[in-house]
């Protein structure tokens, strides 16, 4: 198969880029690399999903980009740079999906979400004509430029094959017991205190006053908005992730039960 | 009054919106709330205001606003998402004030600072042929279009008549004695560690070196600049925002006085 | 010379304005200053390199802006407001160099790394038709406002001679030894916990696997890139600045050799 043939026919970009790295706000990494790409499309437009992913948590990173990315036009470049293999072996692979298009290093971060069926075509960089890149920063030397050419629409140099890539980093478990309880810990504790958890109910169970939570020796009942329980009381509700969290009103519910990721969580139907 | 009339006939939007939220940047929810802006509207533009405010604090939001939107240009769209009643009875309005259109909450967020006469419009939400949104996520699901479409010029639907809303958050009194004195407290502390007061003197009384502050049993000195103390000497001066602030040279003043918000201060006329 | 030959001739701006400022992501001051440029050119668009400068920390924006700007499109506007002298004496400054356009504080920011034979052109604040400023936020009053102009192609109004401007701010030296090592020091501890010192070696010496680095107390070897060491392990590397830093592969070589900016590190050639 060509390589050209990796680009879809269809590909009709936005010109947004969005922005997925370990990188922090206090070095200037973020605006370099955004510079890189202006320099190759200047009339790239930007968004930042989140520079404040912890050094090298390719499984956070990928949480994020999976939760977002449908929410933004599709023709989006959505750029992932949590890259902890930078400088080494590891590949850098373009993935298209829904209109969308998908850059980052081939170590699980977008196989951990995008549909097992989907190419994953690896860049060809002797090819590419980018000048030898850094040792350290390839979201400056290679990523930038290749983001760029996709928002521009101009084809990027790839390989001629695509890839059958790593296994994806997985997320949680949510394990859905006998007796129809389920056994989830917590994924995320977000910038609210708010404890993610693993288990995603399904269309017809989302009502989430329907359900209660046990956690650090607490039983916390389920309800269908803050509002619903008093100020500093804990609930459990469906999140704007689609899935269950524990939640304090008014308050942070990651400090109040001194917990974080990975500690267990039992999801159950209100007996009642 | 038909709900059309709402949206000023010289409405004329600069593709511009700003945005103030506590939705901190480690998540991706801002990323999230722009991405569903450009869904609807893909020529917009975002600025910031801040997304560091404190969870639930619509006063610090309504502070901020109040002392930016008017460096921006007129048709610029003000989103400002610091609600604590998301998912509950709480509606979201929309005002306009000299050219610019502000969007919130009706949490008394808009009321801290816009004209008492101001008409605030609710969304019909019923009208808006919106998805039925998340309990826990309005800046996406709702505000977010709502948004786009004021940015781009279509009006979104509104209810037929203005709310008498809410009272505004209060932002601390300055209290004039009757020495001449101003009886006030430490509104916000900045990032430099200056400590922003109640106190905006008219402009017969704007000289900052006329006064003198007392606070935490120290007496500082009013002065026009930085420059016109010693390095690490306190000052009171003028700030940006048109407050009497205190403030340490080359230094931070709430380091140095072990103050912060709602800790009183007096500012004196200089006995000299 | 006349004023108006200060502004190159080719001088073709890209509309994009990079910021690096110590305003910090919590108030609203950086947003400000964006709108400011807004109103005066609307279509102007921003990349922020970065608000986390330690407040009044020159050096460091000098370090920061030098690394960066010449990743950007030529016509860019660098904007860098760390300004302990606002609202005193120090003049604010206009250079161009390689088709870029740079603007700060006449506190040594830009000498530490334009060419010395830049010139330095002083605002004529005075023709500028701005209004009067505040006495403590000059990147909202004059910064904003005169690169919009130049943004926007309108030259700003300049005095009639260049500055002999004051001395650059340092950088940490790099001292080389009769024996061939390079004494110097951490000139800063990025996001990652990586140990950037001062020494940027020629191209002839930039194999970093020849090197080793002696920093408290610890022989770290020289290595190409992270993958050339097993985890945990330290590591001695040219990073995307061009200067040998210590590392800790997926980890923090500042955590765990307990060291910050200004501890001394000698750089020697590996014996075998």
């Amino acid at each position: 198969m060509d390589s050209g043939s990796a680009i879809p026919p269809d590909w009709s970009p936005s010109g947004i880029v969005t922005l997925t790295t370990d990188f922090g706000l206090t070095d200037p990494y973020v605006g370099i690399m955004k510079g890189a790409i202006l320099k190759e499309y200047a009339a790239a437009r930007f968004v930042d999903l989140t520079h404040g992913v912890a050094p090298q948590d390719v499984r956070a990173a990928a949480w994020f980009l999976s939760k977002s990315w449908s929410w933004f036009p599709a023709g989006s470049v959505h750029l992932a740079v949590v890259d902890p293999g930078v400088g080494g072996e590891r590949q850098i692979i373009l993935a298209f999906h829904e209109g969308h298009a998908f850059l980052a290093p081939d170590n699980g971060l977008l196989q951990a979400f995008l549909p097992s069926s989907t190419l994953l075509w690896p860049l060809d960089l002797g090819r590419t004509g980018l000048p030898a890149p850094s040792h350290t920063f390839h979201g400056r030397d290679i990523f930038a430029p290749i983001a760029a050419r996709l928002a521009a629409g101009t084809p990027p140099a790839l390989g001629r094959e695509a890839l059958q890539g790593l296994g994806g980093v997985e997320f949680p478990e949510a394990v859905r017991c006998s007796d129809g309880s389920v056994d989830t810990e917590i994924l995320l504790v977000d910038h609210y205190g708010n404890l993610i958890s693993g288990f995603c109910p399904g269309p017809e169970e989302a009502d989430s006053s329907l359900w209660e939570v046990g956690i650090a020796g607490h039983l916390v009942p389920g309800a269908k908005t803050y509002g619903d329980v008093g100020s500093g009381d804990l609930l459990a509700l469906l999140d704007s992730y689609g899935h269950i969290e524990v939640a304090q009103r008014d308050g942070s519910a990651a400090q109040v039960l001194g917990v974080g990721p990975g500690d267990p969580m039992t999801v159950t139907r209100k007996s009642n």
